[in-house]
């Protein structure tokens, strides 16, 4: 068998743990798939004494993370030290430069950073992976810039945050409130303490930012992701989608535009209401899933766990067993599918004149004529209402909710009819609006 | 850019011309990605005068195949002639024996010699990929072979027909019967004039070996695939299950049977009743999904277009880039993830230890005394009845349907009571036996 694969680990969180375990646990058929054994040589993380359950005396440890990446038993360094900056980005910067490759499941950075880096590699000739960046052990990233490469990708969307998939779907069977969910989630392990960068929707906009940049082959934008989270669902609303025929999902949704032949790119992270017969209603709990429709293959799904230890070091080390089998992607790597240089700088688009249906929720006050407010709103902005629910009791507060699906009709309608009814008093609190994630 | 990497195409059925429309159609983004063109320089098949809706004078035509795979402006064969022997073999051998890479969709020919094609290709230092062999546009062989190489995988199955589940789903949907429903999928051209092939399992048996050895190691080994079809299933089966909370697709299940550190290989392709909350449950239509269980990723799914030209192209022309990419496969190949010389001959497991549940299906004589008859039969067998059904009113024939499902138990206990119940009067034809898809 050929020369090891020699790596080195910087960050023994739950993940690098995890990357240690899979590589002792499945060493031999990880080391037949690759033609050769792959061998931590050297490890960095904060604390040295900590007990993370696996036994890292075998490995020379380095409280240097920059002298790590320049070792000669080094082949690729494997960051799994998280944050946009910082020493995540020193590292990953420096291990390039010393011409080794690079194995990260840094969603943040990459968003950020990814085309630097994916530059930097693509000069080196050096590989730059980030499979465990997006859902977790699914590979959707192998699944787009390789699997899906042959086609024109018209349309990519997905449920990208297994917390939110968690709460909403909790939600959804106890018929509980967000908060009291939330909770549950924070307890388990599947929400972090300070929970926002879920719940607000940043991480499924880093994930939605870089599947975007393969599949379309354009410069990755996060700043430009419309994002929405989920704290403001409640569980009425949840009944009451499921009144209509629909879940609410997170999903996180690009295309391009066409433009008027001035393509312009779409990303959006927002609660939808996602038809019972589609398949993405049917993924619960802490999943993920990602939907490409290409001009040739139709519609590909990927699903699976979209983080957890173990997902996660399944997806760093299938990057590791590309390397080791020589497949870096490219002759001169290309880590977003097409190399940096030719990917596409294109302008955000609106979101105005796209054609959709809306759920559009209101908590108003129960008296008469706030129904008459609303639909004259309504009709003075051309939106056109296929269905309408109030709920006939005064919940607490005196409000009631007042609950409507439109036709398809351009997004900009909706917003101006909100804007019509922005300051009435019979809005209890701003109004809440999905849209309807189409076929 | 680089130099265009030269293909030759043999077969110009549906998929040949897809190939071409597709090389056509995406021509720029797919130089782009594969980082030089990919350019058709001779097309071979038997009737050179047919119209096939694309323009094919662009290309040097061959008569003989076998001269078109030693053409020096030939880098990769694209075999899409069809048929496990015959013209398609004759043309991969020669193909690898002239130094070509090779990409084929063809899966009776890869389950039946793929072995021998891997090991040739392997000692050319060739690339011979077959994504479009197994589930149509699905990158399922990249997701199984790289996507998922770090895990052990622990149970691979799905649905890998889908002839069988349009005709399945659409049963479902409309209370119909087989034979109507087949009439209806052949008038579609979702289903050949001869169907045998695909509604008595085989195609789903091709596409199940050849996913067994890349999950497993393994030799492939299709002679070993326990195999039964869809064709004795009625609406009333349909119903019956819907009834019990399942709907029935057709299931290719592969797993390695541990039998007391002697492993044997498990492979089937059977009727399976799938519950309703499973993934599963919700592929309808002329759709394919395959799951891989992986020690470390868990549950992955990958679903879409199992057939049909666009999907079919989409799956060989990513080949076409991995190759034009570089991406052989690791130094030495292994198209099924491991060197061939290194992959197990597994015996076959016997399914008779398995531990499952069971649905079975009766069509009785309308008589006093029959149900005494079956249920004593079961207990005779130490099968345990988890639930019975005996439609009241006899269907015509006189006969009526009684139907069971099983606790837990050995499968081997089943076929004894069906053997003690064999050659009564009171059956009207053979029992149906469907199994359980478990968690």
């Amino acid at each position: 068998m050929a020369e090891p694969l020699n790596i080195a680990l910087a960050g023994l969180g739950t993940v690098g743990a995890g990357v240690i375990r899979l590589l002792d646990a499945n060493a031999a058929l990880v080391a037949r798939r690759a033609g050769r054994p792959i061998r931590i040589t050297a490890i960095s993380a904060r604390d040295r004494t900590k007990d993370r359950g696996v036994d890292i005396s075998g490995y020379a440890w380095e409280d240097d993370m920059t002298a790590m990446a320049a070792r000669p038993d080094v082949d690729v360094v494997v960051e799994l030290v998280g944050g946009a900056d910082g020493p995540a980005l020193t590292l990953a910067r420096n291990a390039i430069l010393h011409g080794k490759s690079l194995v990260t499941a840094n969603k943040a950075m990459i968003a950020h950073h990814g085309l630097e880096l994916a530059e930097a590699s693509e000069k080196a000739r050096v590989a730059l992976k980030f499979e465990a960046a997006v859902a977790g052990g699914i590979p959707v990233i192998k699944g787009l810039r390789e699997g899906a490469a042959a086609n024109r990708i018209e349309r990519l969307y997905g449920i990208l945050n297994g917390t939110c998939n968690f709460i909403l779907s909790t939600m959804e069977d106890t018929g509980r409130d967000f908060a009291d969910v939330l909770a549950e989630a924070q307890a388990k392990g599947y929400a972090e303490a300070d929970p926002s960068f879920d719940v607000e929707g940043t991480d499924a906009a880093h994930k939605l930012a870089i599947l975007s940049a393969i599949a379309f082959g354009t410069r990755t934008d996060f700043a430009s992701v419309e994002t929405a989270g989920i704290t403001a669902i409640t569980a009425a609303d949840i009944a009451q989608a499921d009144a209509l025929g629909y879940v609410i999902r997170l999903i996180g949704i690009a295309e391009v535009d066409d433009h008027g032949g001035m393509p312009r790119l779409f990303q959006r992270v927002q609660p939808h209401l996602v038809p019972f017969d589609h398949p993405l209603a049917h993924v619960d709990g802490a999943t993920n899933a990602v939907v490409a429709e290409g001009n040739f293959s139709g519609r590909l799904l990927f699903q699976g766990a979209g983080a957890g230890d173990g997902p996660t070091a399944s997806a760093v080390v299938a990057d590791l067993i590309d390397i080791a089998r020589g497949d870096l992607g490219g002759e001169a790597g290309a880590p977003f599918s097409i190399q940096v240089a030719e990917m596409e700088e294109m302008a955000p688009a609106a979101s105005g004149h796209r054609l959709g249906r809306a759920y559009i929720r209101f908590l108003v006050a129960d008296r008469p004529g706030v129904l008459a407010e609303i639909t004259a709103a309504m009709r003075d902005a051309g939106v056109s209402i296929e269905s309408l629910i109030q709920k006939g009791r005064a919940e607490e507060g005196g409000t009631v909710m007042v609950a409507m699906v439109t036709h398809e009709g351009p997004e900009a309608r909706v917003t101006e009819a909100l804007r019509l009814l922005d300051g009435s008093d019979a809005l209890a609190g701003r109004p809440l609006v999905m849209q309807l994630l189409g076929e």
